[in-house]
């Protein structure tokens, strides 16, 4: 089993500690654990996403949820974060997006452009910063340049950096896919190469081998995989996203097995939104028991 | 239906909220709403928009017209601005719109390039600014970055930024075209997403269902339609096109239609100067009496 | 008939005001028009415009022409200006042309690059810059971002800025071609709505209508089509070019035809150098007779 | 045989002498040689190449093996350097590597894109930086700008810059490979052209011949090639790659063959980390066996 | 016949008529001619150009040679510049050469990105700085944009700019070949028209006219033609280069008829290092005795 890393062991600046802190021990259940909503996905898939109940399209609705559910953070783009967020600052700690794309054109060459500066995000009292990476995309080239950009920023401002570590395009497509455990594994380790404070995953799907390299071509648990995957992201905080929609004994199952692994926690976005508030409230109920199961203390 | 929301509600700047005001409460029917003259199209389409009437290629005669209407602004290039707008200075406010293109290459992968900055328009006394972002296009990096710019810009300067919000590229004209439900709806969600004070689109087509995701493909009337972009753009003031010229009785439907779901006001350009001045005027005093219907207080 | 405006009218600054004044009404036939001699056929077609007349390669003996002419500003790369002008310097206006490129590789996509800066024009004594802006070029983001450097730091300075608006490019080449009225009134229209203070263009030709839009498909004459140009550019002095080397009856008549619709002057160049001295000193007598009969004050 | 150049005949400057003083005479043999482990491979190759031991894959584990193993530096990206470097900082040189990128994408145009900075390098402590030049890469013009900076930077902080110079892109896989005694030597030369303080190659395959130009196509034994080599790197450091792992006598005698040739020392990455730790703890006493042999003085 | 510009009438600042004059008058024959030795083939050809001959590869041996044969300058990259010159600082001018790039890649669309600045060639002593401009490349826009860079750190720092003035890429090779008089001849004229201080050219080949533009069908004698570039040169000094090993007595008389033409001097690599050093010096002493026949005074 790999272990979570405390804050003392992972060569962070008093600036980023302090603010990892408050998000790990001041908000959510106050043991090192965390859940963070994401609500990006206006700008990612469009107004659609919230088709089914319209008031999940309202950033107002949803900064509430987070509060009432008891989040370590949510994390948005500029826009809604100047325009949303100044009601409720301070209450829940923002995670400002700092880049995003739409999913109109074609994704083989994937490129997040950035939209926002983490001078901005310290400008509006946010607690953190995300990046998309994609990792894997022929436009690495300019993704590395303009991530070199945020995580200098991200130092230079003690702001905790939160990797969005995505496998994408057309070779990611050819090798497995993107939820394949060597792509999720990879993505990981990338996100640590480069200096992610926090990282971002799917859940890794060992079974999906198909163009995969050798060494991913054995049997593995899903469990075996996540730890893995825990221990490729090193010293990078690891966050297990919830994806679509999906069955909730499975989803609870997924959000133990992580954090038996030694993930620090878990970001669930169309599986608390797109339901109704209540449903929403009893799932946060279920992750938030298994988070209370896996505390660590901020130092050792 | 929707709300307008107020100027004290979308978390704006001092320096924003003044030229909102002016722009809502002094000019126009100083009743929060507006409507505004966009006279871009000689650089967008050429003068082939004039050929009906030679007049209307006279910046002088256009800034008149907008002075005699009554409108709350007139959006132009820097052109136009630099050498006709300094003879009506304060008399209406200046939009300065940013960014433009020429029709004449191919409109499969646009971008709208940036060939003036915030910075002139403070020096030119301009209340806002314009920039259109062509959502939907593979060029979107480039776009992104471009925007990023303008947008900080418009922060440090307080200058209201108003995104003209257009679905383009060969990906949009795949997936329903750029007057689709689904293209408008995302659009305007985009322009919020991104951080505009005010989102200019075209009235949707919930009609147009040819490509378009599962979640556009049912039913809907054009108020409804209308009533879900206005939430799209959420605390981005909506402005809704009047594109090419069209049926006067179903122009002023739409405008109602608009108005009643909780938009801010109109921008119509062609429908306006194509026109002689005689039924330009006549068609402006009904626009009028629809924005008359629905006004709102500054701060609530 | 348009008229031409004059240099209190057109929303320019002292400096810009100043240089123009010194061109139109200090040099030449110092009534307000204006002939130019543009020499920057070496570095956009090679020494081969220079085949018939060596001397005509040599930049001394050109600008002696220009002198000896009585031109109002001579048109040269920054080489040429570095180490030919200085010997002349303040007796003919120099022109300092920013841009250029050979015409080796395909025009499909054709891009101008800068290769000199206003400042440098200012530091060799100049009175105003060139630009070559290739309206409806597939490349015309990159375009517009350089010239809106050129126009900004033109701003600066109080730098005159004159644009080569010329149509070029596949896509024009297959809408009538660079010398159709539709291409070159909105080359003018596009000068005019991105700020250039004198703009030159080819003399239109109605009659190429093979591919350009409905609104130019009529019956045109040749004075009515430079006239509508001339409106077109609106507040930016209209210079029209000679072209490649045509009858001299022919030229008078479009010159006289483009004075009569309001152009401020001529620009030509092969039709002067590629001729003997004294035919070219000749021909330029008959132009500025064409001139002299349309004189106009600074101010109104 | 060439002669190993000493630290006074480069044309260093104090501080980068300063530096590579610290590594090549108080680090590894003290004795004018090096060994070097690399550890870029989980951004290079991704997690695989840690699949047979798990240990491997552990940061914390490699550092501690080169301290162990009496290494002169350690070569890892910022990520690692940050998080985990600080628990060893100054038992072990830092070798900060500067770029690098995910072999999931094609290499057929490869750039490794810039993640760090000279600067960091400084802060971190680090005594040297590396970067990986793709020699032959289409896209040699960007990794050339990129280079500059580094190569600057580097300049003004006194760091020594290590290239990673490797034969890379579709037409070094035409003429003969990546490994090709034609490759391996031109890219040890354009290191030293571009003023690489030491470059590090693959160990050169005079057998690899197809496709390479005629003065390549002779009989040449590994000796004399690698002499070549080290020739053509000139006053540029030479560190010969142990590549992928191999046989361990034929390792040896590569090895052997390097320093002989003039080599500074050796960079074994796979080879070491790849193995159990007493087998690595072996192999590199036998290396130090090979290194012990050449020694040299810092001046003459 | 055409006349060798004097130093003062060439519009030169103070700066670089000191460093020239120290090249032409202080260097050499010391009578306003000039040889210059080129060695940058490490880069750009790989050190197959070294094969006949490893002392060749050798950069001390070079610059031994330069001295020896009594040199105006030699013109190496900063990686040679920084470790190997040095040693004889001050004895020989160095002529820093800014950008070059490796033959592996296509040439089809070329371009020689910059590997070291002006200010770099000011810090190391140098008296000129190189520059290889593409002349005729699909990529000239980007090589105009470096080169605008380069020049103006020339002027700035009174450093005289030397253009490597090589007609190159696909469009070259189709009209004529990078030899033809046509391409030679624009060649020098597109160096002329951006501001060179001297140009170097191959001898050009009025015999090679496929493709090449009506003017340049005619028949001229290698004399007239090279006499028509110094002409196109202007006031950039024009210095030809020696190309490929040639026979001697036919490179002697293209030596003499480049003279006779005006031009200032020669710049020959590989027919110098290409051979032992008693047969380099034999020729150079041959191409001396030509320069020592044209001298030319600095001022008139």
């Amino acid at each position: 089993m790999s272990t979570r890393p405390s804050l003392d062991q992972i060569g962070i600046s008093a600036g980023k500690k302090a603010r990892l802190y408050r998000i790990l021990y001041q908000h959510g259940l106050r043991n090192g654990t965390a859940i963070f909503l994401p609500y990006n996905h206006g700008l990612e898939h469009g107004p659609r996403d919230f088709a089914d109940d319209p008031s999940s399209g309202d950033p107002k609705h949803i900064i509430k949820l987070a509060l009432e559910g008891g989040f370590n953070g949510i994390a948005i783009q500029i826009g809604l974060a100047r325009k949303f967020y100044w009601e409720f600052a301070g209450e829940v700690p923002l995670v400002l997006k700092l880049n995003g794309k739409t999913d109109i054109p074609s994704s083989a060459d994937p490129l997040s452009p950035v939209n926002a500066t983490v001078e901005e995000a310290v400008r509006l009292g946010a607690d953190a910063v995300g990046y998309t990476l994609y990792v894997g995309s022929p436009s690495q080239d300019r993704d590395f340049a303009q991530y070199l950009q945020v995580r200098q920023d991200a130092e230079r401002f003690g702001m905790p950096l939160i990797v969005w570590s995505y496998p994408r395009g057309a070779a990611i497509d050819a090798k497995g896919g993107r939820d394949s455990f060597y792509a999720v594994d990879y993505a990981a380790r990338v996100a640590s190469e480069l200096g992610a404070d926090m990282v971002k995953v799917n859940f890794p799907r060992p079974d999906h081998r198909n163009g995969v390299p050798a060494q991913y071509q054995r049997d593995v648990s899903p469990a075996a995989a996540i730890e893995a995957v825990v221990r490729s992201a090193g010293r990078s905080l690891l966050l297990v996203s919830g994806g679509e929609q999906a069955g909730d004994d499975a989803m609870i199952e997924k959000a133990r097995e992580s954090m038996e692994a030694g993930a620090t926690g878990l970001i669930f976005g169309r599986n608390i939104f797109q339901r109704s508030s209540a449903e929403s409230l009893r799932l946060i109920a279920e992750l938030r028991n298994v988070l209370a199961k896996y505390p660590s203390a901020p130092v050792r």
